[in-house]
């Protein structure tokens, strides 16, 4: 059981040495070019990709894994209105769980390098194929093509590298085998030789969600991966190709590397199957990964009890405006925030708190309505021309999101409506630019829910301190990813900070320029904190990763 | 909210480095010597701490915290007959906790250096009062005193220091603050500081134990507190005063060192109060830690759903007798494991597996009856004679023991009975030699509990491929701390171990000399796995320290 490293971990070494250097000082690193120029990738890449995506559309999905016999699903449909019809195999739990299984030990006695270097290569092949990869988020998941690829393709391989990086370090902290010997009187000292075996807790699962099914899904994935578990990946039924083109290189890798493809399998369902929790509570089942509503995260947590459960759920991302230097940056800024994907990011903000009075700025006093007004303006400039808009809010997602912008339009008085927008390339694509809804602090019931999807409020506060009391209740409550501020008083700053502190929220200050709050840099943010109810953990950090493996230690007299 | 170190954190540095070097190497380290010799600790070093031992006995205990008004416990009876009579303060969860969570704020502001000096210094003070703890220990849990002062002093304070190193290196594991440049097109780069602030998760809960109160207690003790978490311990009623001590001289540092001394608190229970459930379930408390039965281990995992909670529980421990090249080397070795504080520890061998044709030794083919025999006659020699033998097995911790001895009388047929021993200092302390009861494999039902005590089975097997499915059998179910193996052939060694890591139990391979089976070294040897059911988590690892804290984050525009 010592281990002979695979080749791939030298050819991935280098790689692997700067994702360790990245996770431990956090500035800025990327291993993944996030421009999909051909200047970077290549002149016929973007059109290689399109035609592998279009390849898939309307046929059975090239999967050699457990199939049940031969049986299919095709649950998709594009946000673009593109027809999809890919078949995946469809398997029961009990069979896929069979085949993780079996799986493991050859997996498990491989050990850390040889794992990490298969794993590395995992996401060196998907990086190739990365236009493909971005075709199928983006018909998938409505987000505009642009987005679909960093977000969907180079974003996701660098916080899956970064999840590797943290897992690499946890299993390695200590060496595999170590001597040791203690005097004893006057006799020979006594001497043992020790065996530390990384053994991993069983087979794991990830659950992915509609908008951001390879995001979301690799930290948890690959972090599984390489502490020795067999990974049953169960896409979301609205985005399954992302994950399934993701299955199947890794499937591809694994057995070049000669290890059973087993390893890492696609669990699609039909519809009403409830497969996910069918998965969740096998026995053999014992790490979840999920992204998606409170209602299933908490229901996961409940009851997935043989297993380590990992949530993301819902929030209430919060700004709080006490005062800026930078109006105009300000309101671009936030404009940009709520555009970016219709607002259906996790990340994107939702409660505007904004004192009732107005606030002080570098163009003088604006007042309550004016404040509202700026950022609706600026939502409004970025959606105005309709080809230029669609590439930044891509397409809704599902009906769910469209339900909602029903609901709010009887909530409130609107600052800025939203507006239903005729795709220039893909007439039958569902866009609609965000809403703003101007709230009163005593609206409590309505803005202390998510509202997911391009709908935000401008809350009119009695202060910037009654601001921070609403950001300290409601997100003590209900939780969120990300906070903001803007206020030229450090005072105010360091006031929201403690606030933030004490909630567990993540806190981006006067984001006036080309950073965004629902934004996070992979090796340098964190997404989530662990520390209120919208997560339980980060992505990605120690807590997140050692807990998927288990050291079970030998000894021997030397 | 930048941090400029305590003191204490200079003074206690080179301790904390070679603590830190210990657990990345694993090798043979202590900090706190094991040997209550007056060589070592000074000619009246055992004199003053068994007089501070006794001054605080049929008194009210020093401990200046929130008390209900004046109300007092007093719970304990010793093992050994010693009259105790310690009165404790006395308060309800509500108050504790509510004291504990206002200490909270300016400990975690303090940040991760200052906290791990003020621990440091915490272990100090206790190590200059160890010997005062070796009689609080001894008294309490029924310990002979040189064990209580070894791994109820030198080793729990490892212990303690090894959490300590582990939480530090995962606090640290990135600065508390980093800068963030990325190039942005032909504009100046983007540029961002990042502030990474360590923040606990709220109140911790430790529950301790009757036998080893404080080297049970110590790691999650210390691991919550140096994350910044308020600790409450909350003793087993039987064992109360070792923690009492313990907190009195975590309260005296925390004071001196400028910080609320309710950062850790005692919550001893009056008779039949369940405090321990009543805190475990309190909103505010986000961790338990807890030694003691499967049952309520399995409850407060079940329950305690708010907080991340850490259990060791029972399990089957086993040994594998196949052959051995030092018969007598091995008898001896099992014979001093059972005899060892009466084989009340939680890592004490239970299940011993041989076949029932006998096995090939160094002295020719020993008969299942010579080798279960030759167990038996060397605990025989350990306890012959009264006056050293107490200093082996001590006394009987409680009246559940002695109740399993009485059952066990009824089932099998004895290899060797438990006999009452005098003991030559305490009349009154109640000693029990331990028993062997031969059992065949068919008797699962029998072996297939724990039947903690003095009690462990010779169990015939058909051969040792059948130990080996009974191993995995068992231990796979019910769990174990501890696993050993005798045999002179490679093959069995290696199919042994592979067993041990497919049921996650630590393995010893041939213990015929000083190292027994249920003694773990810090800084080396781990401490239960986490991957059975006999425990959750270990002792030490980065899993058991990393979700003690979380990361929260706060970026700003440079």
């Amino acid at each position: 059981m010592t281990e002979t490293p695979h080749p791939l971990y030298d050819r991935h070494a280098e790689t692997l040495n700067r994702a360790l250097t990245a996770i431990t000082e956090r500035g800025y690193w990327s291993a993944y070019p996030e421009s999909p120029s051909p200047r970077v990738y290549g002149e016929t890449a973007a059109a290689d990709g399109k035609a592998a995506f279009e390849a898939y559309l309307g046929r059975d999905f090239p999967l050699d894994q457990p199939d049940g016999g031969g049986d299919r699903v095709a649950t998709e449909h594009s946000p673009f209105g593109v027809a999809l019809n890919v078949r995946y195999p469809h398997a029961d739990a009990d069979q896929l769980v069979a085949a993780a299984s079996a799986a493991l030990p050859a997996w498990r006695d491989a050990g850390p390098r040889t794992r990490v270097g298969v794993c590395l290569e995992i996401l060196d092949r998907l990086h190739r194929n990365v236009f493909e990869l971005a075709n199928a988020v983006q018909f998938t998941s409505g987000q505009a093509f642009v987005m679909a690829f960093q977000a969907g393709g180079a974003h996701a391989l660098d916080r899956a590298l970064e999840a590797l990086a943290y897992a690499y370090t946890e299993m390695t902290r200590h060496p595999g085998t170590a001597g040791w010997e203690k005097a004893a009187g006057k006799g020979d000292p006594l001497r043992m030789s020790k065996t530390f075996h990384v053994v991993p807790r069983g087979v794991a699962l990830v659950i992915g969600c509609n908008t951001f099914p390879t995001w979301n899904s690799y930290p948890g994935l690959f972090a599984s991966l390489v502490t020795g578990n067999p990974v049953v990946v169960k896409p979301h039924p609205g985005a399954v190709l992302p994950l399934a083109i993701t299955v199947r290189y890794a499937r591809e890798v694994l057995a070049e590397a000669g290890f059973d493809p087993n390893l890492v399998l696609l669990a699609p369902e039909a519809p009403g199957e409830k497969l996910a929790s069918t998965l969740a509570l096998h026995p053999a089942v014992k790490i979840v990964d999920f992204t998606g509503s409170t209602e299933y995260g908490d229901w996961l947590e409940a009851n997935a009890r043989q297993a380590a459960v990992y949530t993301e759920k819902a929030g209430l991302n919060t700004v709080v405006i006490d005062s800026t230097d930078d109006f105009a940056g300000m309101c671009r800024n936030l404009g940009f925030t709520l555009t970016l994907y219709s607002g259906q990011m996790c990340t994107t903000s939702q409660n505007i708190l904004i004192p009732r009075e107005g606030i002080d700025t570098d163009q003088g006093h604006k007042s309550f309505d004016e404040v509202a007004g700026g950022i609706a303006t600026a939502v409004g400039k970025l959606t105005g021309d309709p080809a230029r808009g669609v590439e930044l809010t891509g397409a809704i997602v599902n009906d769910g999101v469209l339900e909602r912008l029903d609901e709010v339009a009887k909530v409130g008085s609107p600052v800025l409506e939203s507006r239903t927008v005729e795709h220039p390339s893909f007439p039958e694509a569902v866009v609609r630019t965000p809403t703003i809804v101007k709230l009163d602090a005593g609206d409590t019931e309505t803005y202390s829910r998510e509202w997911f999807g391009p709908i935000s409020f401008a809350i009119a506060t009695d202060s910037t301190a009654h601001s921070l009391e609403i950001l300290r209740s409601t997100v003590g409550e209900k939780g969120a990813l990300t906070a903001a501020v803007y206020s030229t008083d450090d005072a105010v700053l360091d006031a929201t900070e403690a606030a933030a502190i004490e909630v567990g929220v993540h806190l981006s200050a006067n984001l006036t320029g080309g950073v965004f709050v629902n934004q996070s840099a992979a090796f340098s943010d964190f997404h989530g904190s662990g520390a209120n109810a919208a997560a339980n953990s980060a992505l990605t950090d120690g807590a997140y990763v050692a807990n998927r493996f288990r050291i079970v230690q030998s000894r021997r007299h030397v």
